[in-house]
């Protein structure tokens, strides 16, 4: 489903032969299952083949897509326990009678306030936290705020409203939300933050915001990507290609990535992204660095530097065949009276926006910047699912290519040790 | 008013003065106004004086916020022709009675359906279109959608809601603003896009969202900065030093700056940033790449690669000495009933805040990323403007210290070539 298109990259079927075997093996690691924290290769199967605490989320997503007057969803999580949910819910936009909000993943008062105002006023609020441990300082310090409101707002009915997404069996999250009746959901022991999206953490904000048949659809997308990509050969694999590109371009001194959309509405997609591959390989002093650009607006901007700065880059674009939104509203270009666009009369703007992608391509190529595409059909539900699995695989498998562990992530633990010693913990 | 901290550089004084010599020389070239595009050196003070152009512009834009109903201000316009004044907006806040829009910045169908429903739906609708030459294929085509809209909104009043700003002569919207009586004001020669936040560019916009006093505010901190940094001797000069530490950094093989900010509203000053650094310095095969994270919530991402990853960064962080939104309403963190936080109970977010920000700084630098600190005393717009200047300034002396031009772009021509003999133009 979803398409490499190597042209651009100065990379030939030479270059790929070459890093095969390394690729194979790396490959192999996860066919062998050889890691504890690989639990996410096979739950898009489980959850297709019908899955007791799928059904459950789901079930209760759409008791509160029903609930009444407009719904005021607001997910507490970070890092890898809420930029899952929230880049699907950003790419495909949430139904119009859910407006969602997000905390906890951040330190700023002015934002909190913020997000406290509308909170308070809100008719008909869920709050929705994701921690497994319950500890982690941001997100705690939110839920003890918004679960307060939550208790003023609603009273002995407050525990409907509140839902805990964290350990089975352990935590301060899960012995509060078990001692006061909240609803409680899993975070896999075998699943690590970044690779969440398909268990609860994903899908109970995805479910609540666009939809339990949305959901369904991501979850087939992620399911066809595993019987495409686990089974398949190198020469048909984009996902093994993808993660052998990445490692030729890093070996060839490109240390930077930067991944490239035309919608903004994939932007927290490109954040979702740069999360996985940072965290997953940016350790023992390796790794790329990832980046992103929203096009055609960073043209006007970063794009001098990426046709003709630092020859330290390469480009990734992510592409759909069938521009997003082109289908329900087209829109056609039209000229001014003296601007001199009649060439444009009448064509799309999905149209412009290809040919500008194109072009775009081939000039930077031309700089500093190879590129390489991976080319979605389009933007729907089941695509996107298809997507995250995808970048899962090939993340996994370009971090054990690299020599590190993709499963870990040592460092972030460095600043927090340093801020409980300074906050006097 | 802008203090520059480089204790966790790894830099010293012996290094800075190696550099000095050079930095004093760029630094001659902006006293001695060799470019002719160095007109936004002279404008705050000009600006400070009383500039009838200015006058004009606070006018309209007080006749505007003071015409009714709430106001929705749309902007058109891409690269330096938005970004100050969108980046301000946001940073600032825009008061209660202004919805702002923007278009003309992307090619997505989507974007656009979605920005044109809310500018249908809209009571006083305003259009600000900005484009020198009104030939960029953006802007054009948004304006053309939205003109059409006023036109069919506002009848033979039309010409009251719509404002170009464009070339003071010649060019395809200084010629159809003329001849249909729009609202007009100036782009300098002598000021390119992205230094562009003092010109009308910038000010317009920011009069109408956010008031006539605050744009007021704006340019003297900008003046202020004139006065302290084009006076001042490089060892008090903290615009002239972070020059030299970033081309240091370069030549040391840093080849990645990150920007790092603890506030969202903040977002779009860094994106501000990107295009004023990438776009003066990202040429002839040179230059630092320019990314941004946003934390605390990146810590929880990219935190990981810069802690420990492949060690090609340095990191700049904009830090507020007084947090935004501290004084207004200050948060307090609270302990739940098993979370262990008692030890944050009455203290502040500010200060929580303020404490990983400082563990964060530690901890990288133990890491493989040294970084320097800006300090601004707080995010009034007064800092803001002197934050606008300091930057075009430094990256004017940085650029030539790089022994680039930092006032032309031609790489971003070279995909405007392709994409016009794609469309067939």
């Amino acid at each position: 489903m979803i398409k490499l298109d190597i042209h651009k990259s100065g990379i030939g079927e030479s270059d790929l032969g070459k890093i095969r075997p390394e690729i194979m093996e790396s490959f192999g690691r996860l066919v062998r299952r050889e890691s504890e924290m690989m639990g996410w290769l096979d739950l898009p199967e489980r959850l297709s083949k019908g899955d007791a605490e799928l059904e459950r989320v789901l079930g209760l997503a759409e008791e509160i897509r029903t609930s009444g007057s407009k719904v005021t969803l607001l997910v507490i999580g970070i890092g890898g326990s809420y930029l899952g949910a929230r880049s699907f819910i950003e790419a495909a936009g949430a139904d119009e009678g859910v407006e969602v909000l997000y905390a906890g993943n951040h330190m700023s008062n002015r934002e909190l306030v913020k997000t406290y105002k509308i909170a308070v006023e809100a008719e008909n609020l869920y709050v929705v936290v994701i921690s497994k441990s319950g500890t982690t300082l941001e997100p705690a310090l939110a839920f003890n705020m918004f679960e307060k409101l939550a208790h003023e707002k609603y009273g002995a009915e407050a525990n409907k409203h509140i839902v805990a997404i964290t350990d089975a069996h352990k935590g301060v999250l899960h012995d509060v939300a078990k001692a006061k009746n909240y609803g409680m959901f899993v975070v896999p022991d075998d699943i690590g933050g970044r690779y969440s999206i398909f268990t609860p953490v994903g899908m109970l904000p995805i479910a609540i915001a666009c939809g339990v048949g949305t959901a369904r659809e991501l979850v087939d997308g992620a399911y066809e990507a595993s019987r495409d990509l686990m089974g398949g050969e190198f020469g048909d694999n984009a996902a093994m290609q993808y993660a052998a590109v990445r490692n030729l371009f890093y070996r060839d001194n490109k240390k930077v990535e930067l991944l490239a959309s035309w919608e903004p509405s994939f932007g927290f997609a490109m954040e979702w992204w740069k999360q996985l591959f940072g965290e997953s390989e940016g350790k023992d002093g390796k790794g790329l660095w990832v980046s992103s650009a929203m096009y055609s607006t960073d043209l006007h901007s970063l794009g001098q530097f990426v046709q003709d700065g630092s020859p330290i880059l390469f480009e990734t674009f992510v592409e759909f065949a069938d521009i997003p939104g082109a289908d329900e509203l087209p829109l056609e270009a039209s000229s001014g009276e003296l601007d001199g666009l009649e060439y444009l009369d009448g064509k799309t703007l999905a149209y412009v926006q290809k040919s500008a992608l194109e072009a775009t391509k081939l000039a930077h190529a031309r700089g500093n910047t190879p590129n390489i595409s991976l080319v979605l059909p389009d933007s729907s539900a089941k695509s996107l699912g298809y997507f995250y699995y995808f970048m899962m695989l090939s993340c996994a498998i370009s971090a054990y290519t690299l020599g590190v562990e993709p499963f870990d992530q040592p460092g972030v633990e460095m600043y927090k040790q340093e801020m409980f010693r300074i906050l006097g913990k």
